[in-house]
């Protein structure tokens, strides 16, 4: 079963009720939502008081992606906001478990994110924690990067990797994720797909219920 | 003549392009806008994208207030948001004129800022170079704190300081500021204003017009 | 009204209990008890474990010295041991006032200190918001150190400033205080005296009534 | 051959002769000395001070356990208790072959620690350079968190490993250890057990050598 | 066919450009430069200044080895220089795909360094990316360690993992590199060698043509 | 008095034993050498190495200026180098007065910097330990800035508070010193002059010994 989150930060940031509306009628499966702290990387974007106006209005789940060093100084903040997700970088933190675990506690679900070159040993000690992994297939911070390759020898370990243990986290793919490339990467074993400025995101005449279902049609073809 | 700007961090975050049209009728001087790195402050709030999408949408000048730790390393991204103004804190950088420097050579107008709990003598040396100085009335980071009385006595200390030097850069505070507040700031010298949840943003039905005009009646007042 | 506080870093380590009956004994007013995080000062000391069972042994108030970086941070920690005041470095934060509040909020008096070479200027804002300032008479981490005599002018402006502006916070001394250095301290204004290795803590053998009475003597001489 | 290490932090700090004394009596064979510096973990917790008067005081020999960033800036100080051991943590160093060099040209035997959720690859290029290898069993920091039961599996791939590679530096294991935990990590390989207030430290009329004799019936169980 | 990189930190600062006339009679294959930062190793040597100078006067093609955290921030100022490669420390980013990405697209060949605790599964995910693997014999920092026998092992799996994955990085080690070092490094995959102070520079009147070919003989037994 | 000090950085890299020599015979007071961290500025100089070389080749005085943050971590390594002057920046420290006892403690004679920003108030307490006060007259980093003129200011009010307490510090100007600035920073109470690019090292062909005099001269009109 694949599933569709649609990147947030590439919405229409002026009208995001309406963008919240149009996302729910295309019936996307979460809101992606980027918290950058200009540290973990070189950008800044969207804090606790947005998130929380969103949970407010939508029922559409959010999956908030902590782009942030530091992640459990943060985890109270945003488990506030009442998100499904909380994603932390494997990267980001010496305490990992401990990360998850937190964010477990405040009855959220805990994910672990993977930069591009950060290999899976980073995270078998906490497969069984959580309920997804995030495998970036760009580096974090900017839209409009390329998708890295390589990323999917990665996802196709991890899959594997699953299997041996008997574990079952949802597998997600942030970053150029398109028509292009969503093929191979559920074919790799990714079935979460982050939609963005190449998906979804296409303007004011956009048919978001149209582009999403053509992110499934996409994945069909895995 | 007393200015009034209006906070965008207390905006309904959903409808910012709504926001923006009746804060435009309100006829208010400059959007205030508060990036928030999670280190400077504990707190994360707007990032570069939709900046720019406010700068696209609106004529009202912006007035980009950072709140985060070396502020050299985000001037450029946040000058390309082409605001009027860029403050950055004297405390959060050990290289302040350099950084009201760079903010100048890129076309924008430098502030600094000053936390409560910062002297007059941690800008004396840059006050030539700037256009207005932020006397932070609470702590930053989270709406909704109480007014720090102590600061009135360094805005008048400002205000002597600047006749004594020839200089008249604005004398700009933030946090808390209302009709309780504002006949004090103005008496000691304040001449512009940021207003937020306890002055402007009253909600969906607040006449911002009528709010804004509170404002500038109270400071007649000081 | 002279107090003095005994620095329990100084004490025999292993025999605690011991050496805080003996304190009592000798009246001291209260004890100092130094925390540091190996980086605002290159030294590691006492965490909240046995500060805890300190306060549940006796009743002798006790004084916490943060001597780290961000306080903010620990503040809640060492709050939870119930001290009558909590100090944090002038030079720690960029967010003093703030600091100062959280210790109060939490039913704590909150102090400030200063190091040899940090001028009075970095105080003058906050300095109706405590009930002490700790003007540290040697660099803090290690015992052992000389006084540093330049540190009598910062006391003696302090009391005139304090004087002028109607404020009696207690000035506090931390740092080689003993009869050599006590009375031109005591009538630069200083009114707490951190007893230490030097005047207090001289041995098994160690009448701490009798070396207690001494520095109050070495007091009056001021 | 299992040895039993005493985690001094879980001792009653007021009177730490008496339970070195008790301790002794035990018979435990080394004294596991927890330094934290509030950022690495974000508790604080002892001092070279008081590590310095237990070493004068007490032939058990001392394994003092760096909880801190950047370890190399501390060995000097900490090597000048004169312990046994001293451990780093992988996760802590970017040097942690200088880091092991470092401890063992000061005459102490050199430890590698690692979290719950670190694999065994970050020390693959140490091992033969190690006198023992802390495999943490809970989160570091506070004392009376949950067996993280993953990290079973680590110390059975380390023991395959060791023994691959022809080395045996002991195997020790922190956090949560007793009657419950410790058949199975014995089992797994572990012979060094670290115990504290769930084992060891059970109040005031504690017959610590019947416990510790209880610790090591476990293991046989192992 | 193996290269020989003269590592000009261990040249006659003051007479560099005698220096490298006798390195270019010498036929070296490039100057390996060491950039230090005091805090990702606790030395600081040369900066853009002398390697921009180094570049105008000779045509040695430059490897400059950025020993610094946070390389993004200083990739640009030294791709200024124009070198051939500039490396980077897999520890010392969290975005290492982000930092060899930039390097390439300023038009130079990207490397990624390891020290010698860093296991192979830290560039894993990079391999593809790079022209050349810089292996740490010692740690870096200072010149006159021990060579870390252990790396050998780690020369070989990476020569055996490029081999499996068809791709040919030259594979370069750098610390102690002399005739007792060379030979089992080449037997294990290196292939570029970078010499310092016990194999090239061995004074004024050291013959670097005759002490380069020794390298090379050195590595023909390899 | 004035005297003259020769900045190192603008000298031609490669060919230093030269350069010295032609300083040496311009009768140049001291060298001033530039340590640079790129973190407390942006960019990267010279470390101990060189340092050390031009030490036991000239026997001009070095005054090395240390434009690092944690400048007590450094001040062992270049003491080592065995300079007259080591300079630390109030800014990066929060521990002045310690770096100036160490500095001190080692034989070299202590220097206290300032930013172009930096009151004075941040050197009020440590003025009577230093020999020199280099008070920075563009912001460090990077040769070929504007001289701030506000800094003149600065330098006068030091000058005045040095009378007030009876000490007599050498008063040292850097960045952008030459005809155009030197008088009316003479004027001020500047005593030594850091030439650089726009003064003494104008080329190949440049007369030192001709440019070091018309700095004397343009003095002599201050």
């Amino acid at each position: 079963m694949i599933q569709i989150a649609a990147s947030i930060m590439c919405a229409n940031q002026l009208k995001l009720a309406n963008e919240l509306d149009r996302l729910a009628k295309a019936k996307v499966d979460m809101l992606h939502c980027d918290v950058m702290d200009g540290s973990y990387v070189d950008n800044l974007a969207m804090g606790p008081y947005v998130l929380e106006e969103i949970r407010a209005y939508t029922e559409i789940p959010l999956d908030i992606h902590l782009a942030v060093f530091e992640p459990e100084r943060y985890i109270p903040l945003f488990a506030g906001c009442k998100p499904e997700y909380i994603s932390v970088h494997a990267e980001a933190t010496h305490h990992l478990h401990r990360a998850l675990y937190m964010i477990k506690e405040m009855g959220v679900k805990p994910v672990v994110a993977l930069n591009p070159s950060t290999p899976l040993s980073a995270i078998t000690h906490v497969l069984q924690e959580v309920d997804m992994v995030l495998v970036m297939t760009v580096d974090p911070g900017f839209a409009g990067q390329k998708f890295v390759t390589s990323t999917l020898r990665k996802i196709k370990a991890l899959t594997t990797l699953c299997e041996e243990r008997g574990l079952s986290p949802l597998i997600q793919i942030d970053g150029n994720i398109n028509s292009m490339t969503i093929p191979a990467a559920v074919k790799a074993g990714a079935n979460v797909l982050v939609g963005g400025t190449s998906s979804i995101f296409r303007g004011e005449d956009a048919d978001y219920a149209l582009l999403v279902q053509q992110m499934r049609d996409s994945a069909q073809a895995g």
